[in-house]
């Protein structure tokens, strides 16, 4: 065995800890090698009580024994102290206000929440796509009057894989003209207590407030281009349009969709549009990430993308847990009859690990990878 | 009370009465005021039994009194006589050969099975859209040989409901361009056993062998033309594209679409279409029913398309009864960003009763009305 | 057709008409024979608002017409003006007072909630087994002071079909010793939103909040006797203890049992025990209604309880809806290995049709068919 | 780190190795320390076919790559040479001749099929029960006429759990003289395809073919006493009747039981009674597995039983996985009012890992450490 050392690891905190989106967090933090879970809150109601009577658990594993007796804080910053980096899973309702006191308290701040994604300075990163746009961190701390705090977002769950594969077809195959994706999302994406059993019991609900508008336009974000010139900030991807059509259907993990692409330009026949696809989707590399030491993270996913061959996969119940659910799977490549250029497929990703706490974390890996975070660590 | 007096019901028999669609023709056929169910035929293995004892009884109201002491018959011509008007819920493997042999042995054979449904002479009827596809019957006798039997075939029970909004839109807001729609189908339209329930409980299997093909072909024969010329057949509908994905979900009955159109030409804005789209769906009366005295028949639905305007319906669970199962329900009409002119929005049918059943018995009824069943009645 | 002549309709009002047992009330009510539906309460938030827009509907069947439009009223005695008869489908926070306050000004309140069941002077009646406690009524007006009007409650969704069961038993095979329960109770027994999806959807909870008392304590008391002496009231009925385990199952409607009997006493061998058992299913007739004429009740099934001889009968999904909800439906009547006179059985009930909604209406009807409804009928 | 060495893995055959329970064996067969899967048999048609090609693979992790390319062989004796253990998830239909044809090939046999476990010379172990009744192999070898070979079957996956908390009572609290268990059953149990989707979404299906009596004979066998002596077999356990009513829910993974239990003797109170089942839940230690080397043992769990005190655990979702399967979690123990000295509670085990595979494996880990299996070894 070699002589490595691994660096001491860097005291976390996780706000929303008692949510759906907290659980995930706790999970995948318990053992990280690199982040150590120190503090936790929650809304003023748990505050001051041990997590295992404050939670309503719902994952399938138990809870991690060093955060069953952890006693929940209040989401200030002062109750953080010591914590350089803070997970937020916090609800809309809140997120705003209270992770922008973080980052203005100077820390760096991670969330799942939808409050500044679209923010002009805020990056809005899937990791294993545009994780490039960290770089208008220093044009955001500017902006913001703050010397080592920052913010950043993640998608919306179900914008996460589609933009990973979005992007694969995007850098290997051709611009994108048109995409049409009908979801169909499972029921931890709506958290908990969430939807009424009485509602989704054999049943498909076709509607998800706010989702379609938050596919449509994050997606513009995310695989536009950042600026760090003299207008520092975003701009969308030209000439793709997307439409979504959102359902919940009765699964607990994984949200499925039904993608429809037409491609821009280009001479390939249909024929050699799937193989195009197929052969980006098997093949692709995050751009930039190659660099990075993240080799020790366990949410670094061997495969961004996992494509099947088998006619009728993936399925949420069999294989949301693909790359310990950090994996996009697509499978049913083939081409569409309605355009020139197009193909249709079916995407799964898991929703609360690649679709919310994992990126989450892993986008707080690169960060400290790209040195963003040196100012805090000191 | 009018001294009117309805005339004698028709006897009719049933090929495949214990599967699923054979139950749902049951049910639909139990005080039908114009059809009395007076023969029934399953496979070898029942023949000879009693239905009660034949069958695995799956609906939720109980067998038809007088069905559960009928004893099965075979499926042939002989056991059926007496039996002008033969309903088909037999299997593709079987259907083909059964079913011819009972239109040669001078039988009006109303068929679930998709093997002929594609047959140049061979109506492919949705009742609520392309009654007047009957006309073709004339031409099918003359090129088979035969005097008073002939055969119409229903659709696929997701093409079924997709026919019916369809057909609105391209009479009354403009020609269609491009369909894109993705399934999400209940349980029973595969049959019993049918899915095993490892492979959906919590899960969404993105496959149904053979559907999205059905579906792409079957539309544009149903909303094209019939030709009652020196060249007898029908003509698909010029210029439509349709694109499907399928997908299994863990409901019981009713069958959902999310469905992207986008019209061929015109000037109205995209605002304008979801109105007249709106419009289209509330105000949609089928052609040429008006004039056919179909009154009694409990499977007329008062609307053939009802619209809801709440933000989440339709949902199979609620909504898939609506009008007896036998009204197409939509909902969520709202522009699709894609298209200069489009619109995306959801559908429901109940796939055992619009979807197969119901349609095969509405289609013996206005057969019956126009007369084509005469020759038989006599 | 004879010239008889129905009496006018009683007009009736509904509390809690928004919930899920409201819900069972208003389609349960329409088209009642003997009832109209006049008026409606429910919270104070929906208060003034129609109907329609104030309820989350979550009946497959649509809403009445004529009450879609109906005004929501506050749940107080002058808003029901002129409906001598009350159901309540209120939740047991308010139903205690609320519907004390009616009986106080004069209306005959028929309850679902279990505030009052236990009260010494409130009859607990299922309408099939106990309807002559009605007899209690006269001595509750006297003590309450009230000239007209009176409380009747009926029992917990989950007791009432067991107290049918065990009372043919009890009257013809033998005295009951020992019963022993395990239920599967479908989700709409929590109301709305009541189960979180993320609890329930592959899943069994193996509690519900009190449940497990109030089957043991309402039994003693439906199955006892009622005293209309000097000292009028109930006594639990001598010799039998009851033990309950409550499960919740992922079932929408249709509550169902495991159920262990032994018997007091007597010398029948165990295989007599399961025909006597069987007899006394398949003949029960609750006794005292025969001399009532409620032939006209919808609510009256044409078996009190139905015995199913299959294996593998009787099942939520396909037997909840027995004689429309209001049959008890048992089946795997077998011998119990573990008692001497003992037998073991599997039961099921609709939960808001027979247990809960519709036993309340048929006990009003019962209770206008007795006379203790003439005086606020004049 | 010590200079410890492992023995090296002994190679295993599995039969039945598509199915269901064959999946299992196969996850918990992968990266076993003790053994090495190294041949694999299912029935003729999957003969001579890659494992990955021949499977309907259902479970949620993906197959064993080492496995996917291993080629299907049928399940005769000469096929699996050099594999000195079987482990059989064969169909009952073929299990019985097969796995006595393995036998007196002078294999080791480790079976969870149902034919042999109530031979008079064939031990039926439940690993956390009695281990013990191992002692019978050198009967069962004379009887056979075999040298090497032998047979142990384990108990049916919903007998296992059950097996293991009542044991714990009757060694620590009373002896038992009544139980009363009523299941509610997961699909995995039924193998693939299993139960059909028509029969269990949204349902309870109060019948599993031959389960209850299987319960209810092999809990006296596996309770009861190993005879060594002159007249060698298995004396069932006296004074204990069991009756069981047996359901199945719409639930993956996860046998649940409400049981009830009347204590023989002994003068505790009944909530003695509590408190002295919880403890012996609590400090349950399989006996005389203390003496065996099998602490490597990724199947042995920290706890045979995990006790709950939550007022709503276990629950299938939730807790099947405790001890990665191979816990029995119990909670709700509670007085029950129809026995002076009695209990109820409710229990969960995993039906395909402690019910099935995974007692098979364990049951030959201890077979080795008690040196059954040496002269298979040498």
């Amino acid at each position: 065995m070699q002589n490595t050392q691994l660096p001491p690891r860097i005291k976390v905190g996780v706000l929303g800890i008692t949510g759906m989106v907290g659980q995930r967090f706790a999970l995948l933090l318990q053992n990280h090698p690199r982040f150590e879970l120190a503090a936790v809150g929650a809304s003023p109601r748990s505050v001051g009580t041990r997590y295992a009577d404050a939670v309503s658990w719902h994952m399938s594993e138990p809870i991690p024994p060093a955060l069953a007796d952890m006693v929940v804080q209040a989401c200030e910053p002062v109750a953080f102290t010591g914590c350089p980096i803070i997970f937020s899973g916090l609800d809309a309702a809140v997120a705003g206000e209270l992770e922008m006191a973080f980052v203005l308290a100077e820390f760096a701040v991670f969330s799942n929440a939808k409050n500044h994604r679209m923010h002009p300075l805020v990056p809005l990163v899937v990791p294993l796509v545009n994780a490039h746009h960290l770089r208008i961190i220093p044009f955001q701390r500017r902006a913001w009057g703050v010397q080592r705090g920052f913010l950043v977002t993640n998608a919306n769950c179900s914008t996460t894989g589609l933009a990973v594969a979005l992007q694969a077809m995007k850098c290997h195959v051709a611009p994108l003209a048109r995409v049409l994706v009908t979801t169909m999302q499972a029921i931890s994406g709506a958290g908990y207590p969430g939807v009424a059993s009485l509602n989704i019991l054999g049943n498909v609900v076709p509607h998800i407030g706010g989702e379609e508008g938050k596919i449509e336009s994050e997606l513009a974000k995310i695989l536009g281009a950042v600026r760090v010139n003299a207008e520092p900030g975003f701009t969308n991807l030209p000439g793709m349009r997307v439409s979504a059509s959102c359902n919940r259907v009765p699964v607990i993990d994984g949200h499925m969709g039904s993608v429809f692409v037409e491609f821009a330009e280009g001479d390939p026949s249909v024929d050699t549009c799937v193989d195009a696809v197929k052969r980006a989707f098997s093949t692709y590399i995050p751009p930039g990430l190659k660099t990075l030491s993240l080799l020790a993270s366990p949410l670094l996913p061997a495969h961004a993308i996992v494509l099947r061959e088998e006619v009728d996969r993936p399925q949420p119940r069999l294989d949301a847990l693909t790359g310990s659910g950090m994996s996009v799977v697509v499978g049913r490549v083939r081409a569409c009859p309605v355009f020139e250029r197009g193909i249709k497929f079916t995407l799964l990703a898991h929703n609360t690990v690649l679709g919310a706490a994992g990126s989450s974390i892993l986008n707080a890996e690169i960060a400290v990878a790209m040195e963003y975070c040196d100012a805090l660590l000191k």
